[in-house]
């Protein structure tokens, strides 16, 4: 039911809000909040967005969102130091293990030990991928010279063409789950091209030391964000979903949500794309931003965690790392945080099994996840202290993880207006970064970005515009 | 800004609310009505939804949103002559145009004379079309033995693959933008092949006299949403966006919308995915409803008529329809109404040249298209009486048009649940239809089959639900 407004009269101006409490809305508001008079309005009764801790009865906690840092994201590793975080590396020595045809066969670093023939096909389609994706400009894939011809495929229809072999793009599929939390038929070629790139690369993407899984954080990534909260004070309203965003005569915003309104010159929107499509705008935005979100479906991703008195896998060699042909865990990590007993082994259901398994009955689901992790590493491991998984897509203020994947013809049509403000509104969170977009990184890059963006639109500020000296903090706050 | 409800206690309970309130909500209101107590809820400050009526200054009207019916599409032909509506056919005498390289040429029927070869290439790539398209059960599109092969592509990976000549691929993607208002790389080929079959056949969906194009209706397609509207009275409430809908514990629905709140048995959603998006379900719907939602997008679009004194082209021996390979108006078509003395030239500006002309000044929009129309028609074309268009993707209560599309992976990732009802929620409109899919026809095809459901799980209400004779219309109304 809709809700009378607390506020008989507009409140007072703000200088900027930023809707979106995750780790992007976040760090716009740390940046903003010295300079100008701010709020920030979360849909949720938690910061974190996508990054969340689930607390064990032991008192421990896990990720069980976003979790890991790796070589690269140099904003996150100085925001972990900056608020007094510290990490620790996965643990990675011992053999991984590939599953396939109901047996395991060790190995060890990201490329499994396959027939010759199927690993040569693997590496030359990974090759012939990772220079492709190293010719992309990642602020405008759009302008690449084969731009067309990459987005009207897709990368299925890519890796179809490329490799000879099944086996080489079963793999290459899997390691595609691992990072899209999707299937390769969903992506345009142009978008996981475009994506890996801005990670760096593929292999960056999908190796643990030295890549994007090598570093957790102790206290979580969501402790990040609770810390950053913290310093908001009142200028962070929770449970406070966001249901219209209103652009007065004289340029202002009058942001509606549940239980107020506020009123501000500037506005950042951290939100993935579906989400963001949810609110009513009016005037409309553009019809280009529109049909944008729309074309942006988040990936589908189940992350299960199985928590042990000890990593009792260790002893027999085994690094915990695990991709499988089989499934429906494909992925899986030793998730244990150094410094703690417990051994946590963490797998993915991504893509089509994520779909499949957000309908089942809970219970069945733990069966099966704790069925796999039973193949892979002996029969102990079906019996763990604790058990916990996290269907990202059922979260209503998520609606699908990682991140907003981009279908055929999306990028070549629409993707020059992705990161551009439209008047007064300005966009941050993961999506509208040209740097580690889906990750977390990129949710600090495209926060800054809009932050610079703000900052340059406040200061040139027309004296025409509603008096309000924007440097001063002693104002009275809303 | 969020309204305070009207009702301080919980309404009188209906049977069924109907969201939306175009062709499909208002067929299923139709059927309803006389032994159910029902409500309509309509966002805009009309009916009609995609179909939409503009009077010219002379009192001529034209439809601006979708207007034709054709064979095989007998619904429509029977809500027609049911409401006392009548139609005529399209002018298809003369000459049609193909112009490319500055000059039009001359042809008959649904393909342009073009070089032998790229003639050849064309027909064999449509005849491919046409056979894969004819072995698809349009209610079960994933069951088809091929569905993963064909949904993991692109129809521009097929057509690149499929025709040997650039000519031949040019001609393909000017009828998909026709059909599909998109671009070959943003669908599924097995969405094209469902869709197509779905109304019969591609040549079928591209043809005038015997196909999807060839009456119109005396009065719009608009019309017949106005007269059935009336028949509702006032159980229609306009200006009415849903909010929310609230399940209660004894399995009633509560439907908050701008003005108020219904409570019901059953609804019936009668949107578009990209609408239904946008209301809050609580409990949330299944996570594979809301990520399928999320993958359908709109099409886009821009419906530009001009009006003349008269057909002035027909004088000539020509039929007022052009295919352009230029553009950006590719499809034209003489729209005039029979018996009525103006001429008037329509043109679609579809998929990426929708969403060129959609950012751009009216003015220069008006320009370009009277420039297309003077380059096919003589430069009379470039002085109208009248130039009128609707850029439906602007529109904030439909978001494009004119269906929501399949990119790849959704069909088979997703496709299975597609129309089935989330408990007491059901699902109208054209996306929901199995046959006429993006038609009006599936529309109406679609609310039957909701209406059914409807009356089945109301006919079945277990003894301990709340009591209420349903078959009693002298029950307190609303």
């Amino acid at each position: 039911m809709t809700k009378q407004n607390s506020y008989a009269v507009p409140p007072d101006l703000l200088d900027v809000v930023i809707v979106g409490a995750g780790i992007s809305g976040l760090q716009a508001a740390r940046l903003l909040r010295p300079n100008y008079r701010i709020a920030v309005l979360e849909a949720r009764e938690r910061v974190g967005g996508r990054l969340c801790n689930h607390r064990f009865a032991n008192g421990e906690t896990v990720d069980i969102g976003g979790q890991w840092v790796g070589p690269g994201q140099e904003r996150m590793y100085r925001l972990i130091e900056e608020l007094g975080f510290e990490t620790w590396p996965l643990y990675d020595n011992g053999d991984n293990l590939l599953w396939d045809r109901a047996r395991g066969r060790r190995y060890q670093g990201t490329i499994p030990r396959i027939n010759p023939v199927a690993l040569l096909d693997l590496g030359q389609a990974m090759a012939r991928f990772e220079r492709m994706a190293r010719s992309i400009d990642c602020s405008a894939p759009w302008t690449h010279p084969k731009a067309a011809e990459w987005d009207q495929q897709t990368l299925a229809s890519w890796l179809q063409r490329t490799c000879k072999t099944r086996r080489a793009r079963e793999l290459f599929a899997i390691g595609i789950g691992a990072v899209f939390a999707a299937e390769p038929e969903e992506l345009s070629l142009l978008h996981a091209l475009f994506y890996a790139r801005s990670g760096n690369s593929l292999e960056t993407l999908l190796s643990v030391t030295g890549g994007a899984q090598q570093d957790r954080v102790h206290g979580g990534t969501a402790g990040l964000c609770t810390r950053m909260a913290r310093e908001l004070g009142d200028d962070l309203h929770l449970n406070a979903p966001v249901n219209s965003i209103e652009q007065n005569a004289d340029g202002t915003l009058l942001v509606s949500f549940e239980g107020g309104v506020l009123r501000c010159r500037r506005l950042i929107l951290a939100l993935p794309p579906n989400q963001a499509l949810r609110i009513q705008f009016s005037p409309a935005l553009p019809a280009r931003r529109d049909q944008l979100w729309q074309r942006m479906p988040a990936g589908s991703c189940i992350k299960c965690v199985a928590r042990y008195d000890r990593p009792f896998w260790r002893d027999e060699g085994l690094s915990g790392q695990v991709t499988s042909v089989e499934g429906p865990v494909r992925v899986v990590f030793d998730n244990s945080e150094a410094g703690k007993d417990s051994g946590l082994l963490m797998g993915f259901l991504e893509g089509e099994a994520a779909r499949h398994y957000s309908g089942v009955d809970p219970e069945v689901r733990r069966r099966d996840v704790l069925d796999c992790f039973a193949r892979y590493f002996g029969k102990r491991a079906r019996t763990p202290l604790e058990y916990v998984d996290r269907d990202w897509s059922s979260e209503p203020w998520t609606r699908g993880c990682y991140a907003a994947l981009m279908p055929p013809g999306v990028w070549t049509q629409y993707g020059d207006g992705l990161r551009d403000a439209d008047g007064p509104i300005h966009y941050a969170g993961t999506e509208a970064a040209t740097e580690w977009y889906g990750y977390m990184e990129g949710a600090l890059q495209a926060a800054e970005r809009a932050v610079q963006e703000v900052r340059q639109a406040l200061a040139e500020c027309a004296p025409g515009a509603p008096a309000m000296n924007l440097q001063v903090r002693e104002l009275p706050r809303v």
